[in-house]
């Protein structure tokens, strides 16, 4: 491990986390004169703002993750190696795979972010939440297994408890995972039962605070609120979840039976930052310097959800949002870049984020979005996000498969993803114990 | 469940199983005057013969299964029951889903097969079969942790451990596992590895018997031989495994080191048929009579893989294949038709198989095929194989995604399916660990 006395290697830049912040990073260093190494826990980049639709089941985990090999195949001063850093050693430069250490020149931490029980981590077995392949899979299977207990199932009060989907959080993705469960309940599912009008299913989308989408305008948040009524999905408003349940959750002081609850309420940085033995903000993210590095350590960068950056002239914060993540991947692959090179500047301006807008989804032609002082809902709106994410996500998986598969699946509506895998083969088995009485039922 | 007295209600027709078999059987029953319920374990209909590419990262799994309410959508006689029947009562008329019983006026059985490990269940955890998706899915994971295993191991040893591809039987599903793997290795992944060259791994084919594809004709055999030869394979012919072990396998006295050992040695009848109380054939299936009923059971049908059926004119056995399931499928649902609307004749005459003829796929350009007494290989069977699943496959899946994604990855290589998932969080870690002294090899 002693590069340092290897004059003619160049350096080795680490980069920690392979989603958006990360894979910028290493991208923007594919002309720089450093060797990459990227380390991931998992062997792919996810195209994490589409994971609400894998858990609605209208798109396949394929179509939103793709091999880091893969992706940087072609980039000849990058490697990639599968495995999870346990533990960043700042004082020695090195980070640990498990034991194994990696020495590094510069560190790029991209860890991202897990979700938040704000201290309930108890609720996480009934209301799992969605940030990994395996967890949007396991939802969709508890979802899909929901409406064929639901069928089977004789009382009315258990079978309506299978048919409500609970969604804690009313932020965009709660927005966007409730209208998509309603849409499938309505547009999908429903014609494929004889007994049970799945058109029924009750989504209710619960927030804390008094608006959805509180990181939007107002007016964007009315306009979520409005079009997912339309949908027809019940938005509780200014009642934080209070307690989690085996079988529902409690609200507003009342009992809200449900069979599937989902946990959309917010995230923390990766518990990786914890081994940094620096301080940390309220949600557990790195303060990091106007050039993104931790104070003391410009060796060290941090960017994307794990950093807390506070534009100086604005006096705002980097939303945790993809944006955010790729520009300030690409600002420090920059900096180091200039730094080797032996020039200098970018480091001393410091980093901006610019806002190119928000947006968010409600359902198959419904969504809000706003560019600046643009803000605007509904169709256009809808067609503005699906040209975006479907030019972002060409080239990202093959052209051809994702033309045919994702736009036919989407607007058609022929869903090819409804599979129910992954689970413990005990789960089939309980759903239908639970229904003993109700087997065949309608048809006697 | 006094359907008996109910002279209104039409013929409850229980279908277990929906693969191939108890699919064909409940789409033939479609004008029938009859109620039919079909049972499986899966929400999905699996397309069986091409679960080897899911294995081996070529499909996913959305490409080669379909929801089974999805397919049914239309046919209004048939509904679905999620759940496993665990048991067949066959003088109540009933079959158990879990406690709770189902009646029936017919009943087929369509079970299909399991894996057969000859009395050595305990080799399963180290040599998976391939029979459910998520067993394809975890085959393939591993496949893909052992060539990121193999870039970080310092010890050349290990590393051709884990380089080294066992596959258990010469049958089509060994010899077509056996060409993927190889190609999966050459073709896709020695690019998108920095280190080791990924072109090295063995992939050996193991079959007990003297030939491979030992249903096939000699020269079919002698053909696959070649071609998969020409593939790099290494085939041994004429030596049992004796033994399965954690790292690899003992066959011809050899030990044979390998982290990866994949089972298609053989199958059996699902363990369904040992509630039946009736004597069972070797490979646990049930003996049916000339109308593919069991005897002294004229409503009760056993069809697929779970059926010995020995045609009494050629004194053969119909294989184990999908058109066998189809045509027994085809076949029940007709004489059911033919019963209740009063009229006669099929069940007399008896089921007769046509054989359609057989094919493997070795590789992305190799194949054998066997049509009646025509017989040939090379590009021009595999491209006889491509059109005939490529067609069964549309129509299956939506058109659109099909075309695009499976062609286009088929023949270009450009495989977005390769995600290891669905693994116990433990499992990326032991990678790692078990190679500690090589992270970084290469780049010190």
């Amino acid at each position: 491990m002693d590069r340092q006395n290897d004059k003619r290697a160049p350096p080795r830049v680490v980069v920690v986390g392979c989603g958006f912040g990360g894979l910028f990073a290493v991208r923007a260093l594919k002309r720089s004169p450093v060797d990459v190494l990227v380390i991931d826990r998992n062997n792919y980049h996810l195209f994490q703002p589409l994971l609400y639709q894998v858990a609605s089941a209208a798109l396949t985990p394929a179509d939103i993750a793709q091999p880091i090999r893969r992706i940087l195949r072609n980039q000849r001063n990058a490697n990639v190696m599968l495995g999870e850093v346990k533990r960043v050693a700042l004082d020695e430069r090195r980070v640990y795979v498990d034991t194994s250490p990696v020495a590094y020149d510069y560190l790029i931490l991209a860890p991202g972010a897990v979700d938040n029980y704000f201290g309930h981590e108890e609720w996480r077995e009934y209301a799992p939440g969605m940030k990994e392949i395996e967890e949007a899979i396991q939802i969709r299977s508890r979802l899909l297994l929901s409406f064929e207990a639901a069928e089977i199932e004789a009382d009315p009060e258990e079978r309506a408890a299978h048919l409500t989907f609970v969604i804690v959080g009313g932020g965009p993705t709660g927005v966007e995972l409730a209208g998509a469960i309603k849409e499938l309940a309505v547009d999908v599912i429903a014609q494929d039962f004889r007994f049970t009008d799945m058109r029924k299913a009750r989504v209710v989308l619960i927030e804390a605070s008094d608006r959805l989408l509180p990181a939007f305008h107002p007016e964007s948040s009315r306009r979520a609120l409005e079009q997912l009524r339309e949908l027809g999905v019940e938005v509780r408003l200014g009642q934080p979840v209070t307690r989690v349940l085996p079988d529902g959750v409690e609200v507003g002081g009342e009992r809200l039976r449900s069979r599937n609850v989902i946990w959309a309420a917010g995230v923390r940085a990766s518990p990786l930052l914890d081994t940094l033995g620096i301080e940390l903000s309220k949600g557990g993210r790195a303060k990091v310097e106007r050039d993104c590095s931790l104070p003391g350590h410009p060796e060290v960068f941090v960017i994307g959800d794990a950093a807390q950056f506070v534009d100086p002239e604005t006096g705002r914060e980097v939303p945790g949002v993809s944006q955010g993540a790729i520009q300030m991947g690409r600002y420090v692959a920059r900096v180091i870049t200039e730094e080797v090179q032996g020039r200098k500047g970018l480091r001393e301006r410091g980093f901006h984020y610019v806002d190119w807008g928000s947006m968010a989804t409600v359902g198959k032609s419904r969504a809000v979005v706003e560019i600046g002082r643009m803000r605007f809902g509904g169709l256009l709106a809808w067609l503005a996000w699906m040209v975006l994410h479907i030019t972002v996500l060409i080239g990202f998986r093959n052209r051809l498969g994702v033309i045919g598969e994702w736009v036919y699946n989407y607007v058609f509506f022929r869903r090819g993803s409804q599979l129910i895998t992954g689970l413990s083969p005990a789960h089939p088995k309980e759903l239908v114990t639970a229904s003993a009485h109700g087997a065949g039922r309608g048809r006697r």
